[in-house]
């Protein structure tokens, strides 16, 4: 093996009953037989470009240095772009409509973008389009393998003119931190847009009481640095990704307090 | 590195709730470590050969030239034999119940099949045969390694005397295609047995309505280059794989229609 | 490739919707690019170490020598330990809380076992702990490529200060075998911890029927090669690991007999 190749990341919402991953996998072989895939995950909510999106960026500070491939791809078949960008982490692969845009960001932001035009690098197919199998994965796999660069894609596109995602941010205020619940993870822990800091800037910290509200209701919860001990209604925590997070010992948080993914949520200091 | 190896690209029906495919990995592993082992899909529906047959046959042309290894085998521990095949694409190795049938006639037919006898091949085992692990997968491994060829795995076995899969062919008239459905996509999608160009054969082409008729009800659509406009009913479409589908724009047809794989679908000039 | 690898087999509870398999994934490959990666499962009930022990002691012996990664670990983040064992097999990585004992021992026993507490190996966090992708992941990755022995991975423990698992013995008494049900697989086979040497104490072997007492009703079955035929309510055999088990040809011996892991099961010579 004397041609240097990269790793590539995969993320979908194929789900895995379908042979669309393994097709994908397929084509990469084809193209590239010595690049290696690592699949993120591909049970993101089909369609949900906001999770794919959250995933992603969750994740791409443990991935190796390489390519990621991310299709969440609600509007395939309509007129949104294929795209490229160059990072300093890596390249990136998927469509313009914003999956890809907090990771890019995270990992230093694109040094330059292209749209996935030359025909050369996509396979052909006469029926309704499946881009993640005939565009993104082979563009993928000649960017992994060095058999093409960003150049031979397609044209240059400016930063500015792709599709953003618009991740809610926590509003900080004097008593209260508004945020939102971004992640139910598996175990039904909630993931919220509030950083530790931003409770740190009410005077909160470790050990201390916190009112969290949901919806009319607020619960008083002890801020611990792990799950709590078992018989707490619930805790706040920082997550393993470091955001702040509501946890139930021993129980899903998710379920006890009605939480999902876009549920408002609030952080102060209790009253009294 | 330097034993040449090929790819094996792996189907089968034992999901991934049990260790099976975990097993299946580490039997290959031992047998070849630098063999590649591709997952095409593992939720194939448990014991349908016919489900695992198509998902493999519209996989087979994006895989890499190697051994695909497909297990979907109601009949494990009867009389039923397995096999393997030689093709100008490469080999298949699986029980002789059809799985292979359809993927191997695509991909040029078989040149040669044996039945995988030879019990060096094989892990012992005292209890009931797992053939996935104890015969499919070492025949795979040392396939794709070299490590044998055919001639080691068992007798020829003529390619008349093996079990064919009867797949129900569309019937074209001169005013109607009566089909069935294939298949039905992680999005709801509706593949059927039919051809463009069996529409085509009507007179129907991209842009005209079409007569769909599903049990007692006939619904016109328009036959679209993809997923059609919010708000349309329903819509006629060839989907990735180059057959005729039928989809619902946003939706699922499936649930909209009532389409499961085996329903029979007609399609015809609307009438007027 | 100059340096030599070992694989690593990856148990987990993750599930697959999450990006944490994925995560483990990419920081493996962070650590040690060129190590293999062999997913067991990660679909073992969320929690339950009991049923992750038993699917990695059925699965040890198909896997290649290396190093196993196996997370379920409900006491993640209280004081358990993160260990290391070697064993003549190759390593394990783990937390110690018996989900590795059964296996381990299955292999020959640990010949030594360390404390995880190098922090050069782990991963920094301030959250709540995440020890699959900061604790056990980056240590299997060093140990697999041999970047590190156990000596730089922490402290020696005794081996009798770690954690077992007890698993249930089946008591053969002179008429009776009781045991229980050990696993019930994706085709609702259910395995027992009864061996076939158990039962031929009991004077009966393959062809026998057998008197089969789950919960207060007692149904006689015969002991099969398979999976006996269509029309038989139930049947006794040896799974394709070696173990006792009850099967329902064409059918679930879970639903038809009201079996689940734990449920206790006794079999003994019909009465006349």
């Amino acid at each position: 093996m004397n041609e240097p190749s990269l790793p590539i990341a995969f993320l979908s919402d194929f789900g895995l009953v379908d042979e669309f991953v393994g097709v994908v996998h397929g084509v990469v072989a084809r193209v590239a037989p010595e690049v290696r895939v690592i699949d993120v995950t591909h049970q993101v909510r089909r369609g949900d470009v906001r999770a794919g999106a959250l995933a992603l960026l969750r994740a791409v500070q443990y991935l190796p240095p390489g390519v990621v491939l991310a299709v969440v791809d609600p509007g395939v078949g309509t007129e949104r772009r294929g795209i490229a960008a160059s990072t300093p982490w890596g390249s990136f692969v998927g469509p313009d409509n914003g999956l890809l845009a907090p990771a890019v960001a995270m990992v230093g932001g694109a040094q330059r973008i292209v749209s996935l035009e030359n025909p050369r690098f996509r396979l052909p197919g006469d029926g309704v389009t499946f881009d993640g199998r005939d565009v993104f994965a082979p563009a993928a796999a000649v960017l992994a393998s060095f058999q093409a660069t960003l150049d031979d894609l397609g044209p240059d596109i400016p930063a500015e003119s792709i599709t953003p995602l618009l991740l809610p941010l926590a509003e900080v205020g004097d008593n209260v931190v508004r945020g939102e619940v971004w992640w139910i993870d598996g175990y039904g822990n909630a993931e919220t847009n509030v950083a530790p800091d931003d409770l740190r800037a009410l005077g909160l910290d470790v050990g201390d009481a916190v009112a969290v509200g949901i919806g009319s209701v607020t619960r008083v919860m002890v801020w611990r640095l792990g799950y709590g001990e078992s018989g707490e209604l619930g805790v706040v925590n920082v997550d393993s990704y470091g955001m702040v997070a509501v946890a139930v010992p021993g129980g899903r948080a998710d379920e006890a307090f009605g939480l999902s993914a876009g549920v408002p949520i609030g952080f102060g200091k209790p009253a009294g």
